[in-house]
């Protein structure tokens, strides 16, 4: 049977331990100056890049992965395809798969879209989803979870801060389940207005409306991107307000042993402050080097079977 | 002497049979799910595609059979080039070959361009027309054909109708070409307006303004796109007008065993209704994996002297 | 200790010698009709061009020269990446080296942007500057006298005119530089208005503001394109007036054994007519070619140490 990843939701545990094992070689060539050795396993396969929304950073380090697996890896800017045209979604994947492309990775506004084309594609066609919607985001979950083990040895019973926009983040979706089969207890902290209903009960989580004193008892903060363009309406007053009761400021961070890991972009003095972002307890361009390793390991193990 | 393919013209009988004979083996491969195997035919060659007109697809095609090959392929999006900055299509072109590019792919809305760049360019750079104006698209021209021998064996005899706006196509004009060197009785099928004048006399080919119950005599349908960008003025009342005279739908399916082709990208509801494209006898997709064995045997037979 | 090249400036003769000297082989290669050799050199390396200001031909031949010498060559289109989200230019940056890319090719319309990188990039990150404001273009600079070395044997006592907008031009800045310590005369020609001022002294270089009969005397001129983006008011009363008193005529040309090099985009009409563009003394399509391998040879001796 052939293999993809839509979601953290369809990994077992072994399967994460596996592809974070796995993601532990490549990391470790990522974070030498030495030449990148010669991999070879995905030679004479194709990857076909669609990101329906645009993410420089994210498709890049999914090219970058593809390229030092040794695949030839094409990037489509779905918003001047073909689609301008007039043809459907499905119509214009089909046609990049009759090319021979052997794996999509797809990055989508709508959640589903990943699902839609595994439902639609032919089975062989291995798909990864690289964001859709508010849903999932798996390789961000399985490199933050990558780069948190990295300095915390474990994360059973280890308490991890989720702040910010939690309603729209498919980050936070995905960490909510891949951090809790790794044992982590989590806490969620934004507005009400930004914390989905009944989410305690749904993902067995804690919740807080204010930061207050609570992160000396967290080992580690992911701190989530607000992003105006996924938000229909007003979520909160003003930035200024966000980052007065959810913004990590060095007198937070001097009240912690936490560490401090962001998706990125940073709204700095937003999210996190320049002090923050740029303190020795930051993973966040860590946290990029493990993305990279991740969707390494996403890949050899895609086309093992 | 160099080689070129700047239209179907150009190319003789046997040349033809040889590149469709060469693309076979290349599309074996492409049909399978296995990794494709290590050509290394243009290692050392650069490859410039230089698309005036966009399109995702005629141009990824390209690149593929150019990386599948072993070439080093560019591609340059030639709306934001130096062209913008007022140099000219030789100038701009000049320098791209200065850099030691061995073959230009040029697409370009108007009619001659590839064999002005000929007249113009160092003799030993290889020029492929990927479609100029109305005039011809050479590449698609074959890959129909292959995807036709593919279904019928020969082509001796056999009844093949392109239907929709043969004046402004490029793709009828050098499919008119080439499946008559083949042994095709060719039925063109539009309204008047779209229809080039004395085109019975210069092509030899039938000339039918309905649709109506003709099909049921056709081995293959080849219908076009109505580009709509490419019409200074409006040739027929409405898309619905059109559908209804020229459109295939199922009832026209049911009766015939004609194959149905289209160069995509298609407009469903327009010139074929979603059970025609999503039928068995839809080749559309074959036409797309064709393509690209198409461009690899086009790059080989070129790179040959 | 890293290799960077931010500017001709940081060069000692010794190096110059060595990077024209490397670049002869490079160059031979580019010259021939024949497949080019397979260069490993940079294998397992990522390059990263940033161009912050659009430049096709400059972005394509520092791509070919990356892809020639083996190395994952990427290009990020610093208009359309997360900048646009409100991210820092260094924190960008950082995130692209933290995917483990070993060398940064980077233009800007801001001076001194190739230092502030060096300043805040991890120091093992090799830096290109390819342009950057009205300061400095050293690889146009080593490509400009790779291309006069070949036609003129040595520069020693060589006179050299560069002509045109020599206060906005990191061409003529570079070119001073390193002509200079060639041995090479140089006669900067230009409206007073386009003239930095003290640049005699400064830069011992002659200055004259009117072409005139003066040309005789020249072994090569350079002229320099008329950047209107780059310029804030008008220094000069039309394009035609320039043309009158700088751009290059037959006649002016008749006059003359001076060899006419332009870093292009030419505008033709303006700093040089069509009779000189395609004259035998042109030597613009071999500055193409010597760009390619001047950055090739740049490149091998940056990942030497």
């Amino acid at each position: 049977m052939n293999r993809d990843l839509l979601g953290i939701r369809q990994l077992s545990q072994a399967q994460i331990t596996d592809l974070l094992h796995r993601s532990d070689g490549y990391f470790r060539h990522l974070d030498s100056t030495e030449p990148f050795p010669d991999y070879r396993l995905l030679h004479g396969r194709t990857i076909a890049n669609l990101f329906f929304e645009n993410s420089t950073r994210t498709r890049t380090s999914f090219e970058l992965a593809e390229k030092r697996l040794g695949a030839t890896s094409i990037s489509l800017s779905m918003q001047t395809s073909s689609l301008t045209k007039g043809e459907s979604l499905i119509d214009t994947i089909n046609v990049i798969c009759a090319m021979k492309v052997d794996c999509i990775v797809v990055r989508h506004s709508s959640s589903g879209v990943p699902q839609l084309l595994r439902n639609n594609l032919p089975p062989h066609i291995r798909i990864i989803n690289a964001g859709d919607g508010a849903h999932e985001h798996p390789t961000q979950a399985l490199l933050d979870a990558a780069t948190l083990l990295e300095q915390l040895g474990s994360l059973k019973g280890k308490r991890i801060f989720i702040v910010g926009d939690i309603s729209h983040s498919r980050v936070a979706r995905s960490n909510m389940l891949l951090l809790k089969m790794l044992g982590a207890e989590i806490t969620l902290v934004g507005p009400e207005t930004l914390l989905p209903k009944y989410v305690e009960e749904v993902f067995d989580v804690r919740v807080r409306t204010t930061i207050g004193d609570s992160l000396h008892k967290a080992d580690a903060v992911i701190a989530l991107r607000i992003q105006q363009e996924r938000q229909s309406r007003s979520y909160f007053p003003n930035l200024s307000d966000f980052r007065l009761r959810y913004g990590l400021t060095p007198i937070q961070l001097s009240d912690t042993k936490a560490f401090i890991l962001h998706p990125g972009p940073v709204n700095r003095s937003v999210e996190l402050d320049d002090e923050v972002v740029d303190s020795e307890k930051s993973l966040i361009l860590r946290q990029v080097r493990r993305g990279v390793a991740i969707r390494m390991a996403v890949l050899e193990w895609l086309f093992e079977v």
